[in-house]
């Protein structure tokens, strides 16, 4: 019995990176004042083929046929369910809608580093604004979600594009706008394609891949003039580098776009997004047209990345270490006395402790032992001295005697010893 | 485009809801030892179909072949991974291991109020230790996580019954031990179903109806002593109720079985659990024999009992407004200021704050509208009287003037206000 090929057992030690990762791209999300949503995991496999994500996603959806003979897909993306629910209900809430997902997603990738076929991913995204003024605030949420993991400019950038300036210049090339989504595919996947097959692919659009690079070293891109100006009276200029290089693999996509990198390594791809000024009027048949931009992280680069840079992973490992299972264990030092264990440990969790004693009869030194590698700060020992109990200080063996029932005034008032 | 049937939209006041359901169930885990895990939403579809879960599960799987001609299933329950999970590196934890999972599960069900073909469910799982000891802390837990919710004795109870009674009753009666699987699950139905149905189903079994109701209501189940005087000794007894009745759908159950209902309404079930001292052995061929309890509680019934229950509702609605999406607004009353306010942002966003501030030109008069409807504690005003700012505490319209500089500092000791 195995987990299948691309997807993860995450066991607890797993799953404590999970939580780390997800708690600071949830305070990152609300510190810019965005609220959390989700949507069904399973979705009519029709919200992805119609006029939506396109691109390599198609061929990698997980589709079937449900026993209601519905044709159904895991998501691959959130964002158009994200546009269908805002679609539905916009009326409903005041603009910008600022909204983010932490979910799981599901691509039928070929096995490769950092690839996986189950992802989590965080999904920020700002509605019925179409300004350069929201397009900043997204990045500049992405800039600091990064930054809460220890990274700083020295170890990632955030390219800017606009697919604007794209369309302008295939326009300028005499290539018809429905021919543009398949053209700026074939700019997207340009860097990781030998040259040989990008020309090959470029040959029915008539444009030379030198003037191609040309076009992309040009650089300038006046339309996001006012993105950086917002991001410099922030302060956060020196993350952000224009680059026309970037034009994102998904169709929905109309104008800035952005990915976020590693400047270290290989120069993965940590995250990415953009403008989708579209997106929610095709879905709607125009009953509900919203510019919207924003952005998807995953988790597995980013949990690779904070491994490979010491400053990212020490932030990991104080948080880590800061919650231990338990914090205190009772230590049954004469059997005749566990029933006055479990009340007193009921008691206990009532007040809000994480606490664990032993189920069964163990010698006190064993005990001890658990308690120790449980990360319990303090152990209380009932014994034939009840109703007096004895706790230990486990960092240093310091130890009182008291009267149970007045341990947990005791421990509340030590609180501040042990967080 | 709409949602598939049985599956759910949460948007963020539903998701609000959601996240005080997820974050109380791992509160009450927490004070009981247990660490959070997760597994593959997809699982190898031979995972459920190999000695396991077995009963009506089967039938409600989510099951397809993927592109790599695998037989895959959406899980129906958590259950099997953990036991897979367990057995494949059960050596490298100490025991007992007590683990919890939060996550969706899939079944296609009949659409019927509170069940979902989409839920999420809590599970949580005590491995190693056959003793009473461990039904106990279990079943305390599922007490205890219950009564967070503001649920009481008046609200719920639990029915407690033993497998092993029922093997001693078949036994009894000359049924085969191979045919017990198929037995109980027509006394678990037996409830729901029209006596004639029942009679009609047990007939091959050789016991007539009568019997089972007289072996029912004779109510004694010795082996359930060790457990009723461990929740005596936490002050629970009165929570619990032996009753034979009892003997859930699963066919991995062994011993201890219970089910937590609502005393109010039409008694539906709001938890399940038992012991399964077999799957891990079962699912690893006998290289891992650990004993284990646990339970699972889904998200659905839960909710709808929150909503019946003024108690629990006015709890919940306490934890709604406690976190509102922003707790400071910037009013930009002089657009010439925009850059100075951006910069301010951005810092107090750094101190943790949750902010926001309109995206272009707006009236003054609309933006402290926006900073209530938002839920904002302070609004910071930037005008011409920069690097002057005046603070507003929203709640009284008290008001402070005070240079920019000095307002990271004044918000943090005004911290005790807003929480």
């Amino acid at each position: 019995m195995k987990t299948l090929p691309g997807f993860r057992d995450l066991f607890p030690e797993d799953f404590a990176r999970r939580r780390y990762l997800s708690g600071l791209w949830r305070e990152a999300a609300g510190r810019y004042g965005f609220v959390e949503f989700d949507g069904p995991t399973l979705e009519s496999s029709e919200l992805y083929r119609k006029k939506n994500s396109g691109g390599e996603i198609l061929g990698q959806l997980y589709e079937f046929t449900d026993k209601g003979d519905r044709s159904v897909a895991l998501r691959p993306e959130v964002t158009p369910t994200l546009a269908r629910m805002v679609a539905a209900k916009h009326r409903e809430y005041p603009k910008p809608i600022r909204w983010f997902n932490v979910g799981t997603c599901f691509r039928y990738e070929r096995q490769q580093r950092g690839r996986l076929r189950e992802f989590l991913q965080f999904n920020c995204d700002l509605l019925g604004d179409a300004t350069p003024a929201a397009d900043a605030e997204v990045v500049a949420l992405l800039i600091d979600l990064l930054r809460s993991f220890g990274l700083g400019s020295e170890h990632f950038a955030i390219r800017l594009s606009d697919r604007s300036a794209w369309h302008d210049f295939l326009a300028l090339h005499g290539v018809e706008s429905a021919c543009a989504g398949e053209f700026l595919n074939i700019v997207d996947k340009m860097e990781k394609m030998p040259v040989e097959k990008t020309e090959e692919l470029l040959a029915p659009f008539g444009i030379p891949l030198a003037t191609i690079h040309q076009f992309i070293a040009s650089g300038r891109i006046p339309a996001l003039d006012p993105l950086l100006a917002d991001l410099e009276a922030r302060g956060l200029r020196e993350f952000v580098r224009p680059d026309l290089g970037v034009v994102r693999g998904l169709a929905y996509y109309t104008g800035v776009v952005f990915e976020a990198f590693a400047l270290q390594g290989n120069l993965r791809a940590i995250a990415g997004g953009g403008r989708y000024d579209r997106l929610l009027a095709d879905l709607s048949d125009g009953s509900a047209d919203l510019p919207a931009v924003g952005f998807g992280v995953g988790d597995a680069v980013l949990l690779e990345l904070i491994n490979e840079i010491p400053a990212a992973k020490s932030l990991e490992e104080k948080f880590l270490t800061s919650v231990p299972p338990v914090q205190i264990y009772l230590v049954i030092a004469d059997e005749k006395q566990r029933a006055k264990a479990l009340g007193l440990a009921q008691q206990l969790r009532g007040e809000g402790w994480r606490l664990a004693y032993p189920l069964g009869p163990e010698k006190v030194g064993k005990q001890f032992g658990t308690a120790e590698s449980l990360g319990a700060s303090h152990a209380v020992v009932i014994g034939s001295e009840w109703p007096s109990v004895t706790v230990k200080y486990l960092a240093d063996r310091m130890e009182q005697e008291l009267d149970h029932s007045a341990l947990a005034v005791w421990l509340a008032e030590s609180k501040a010893l042990t967080s």
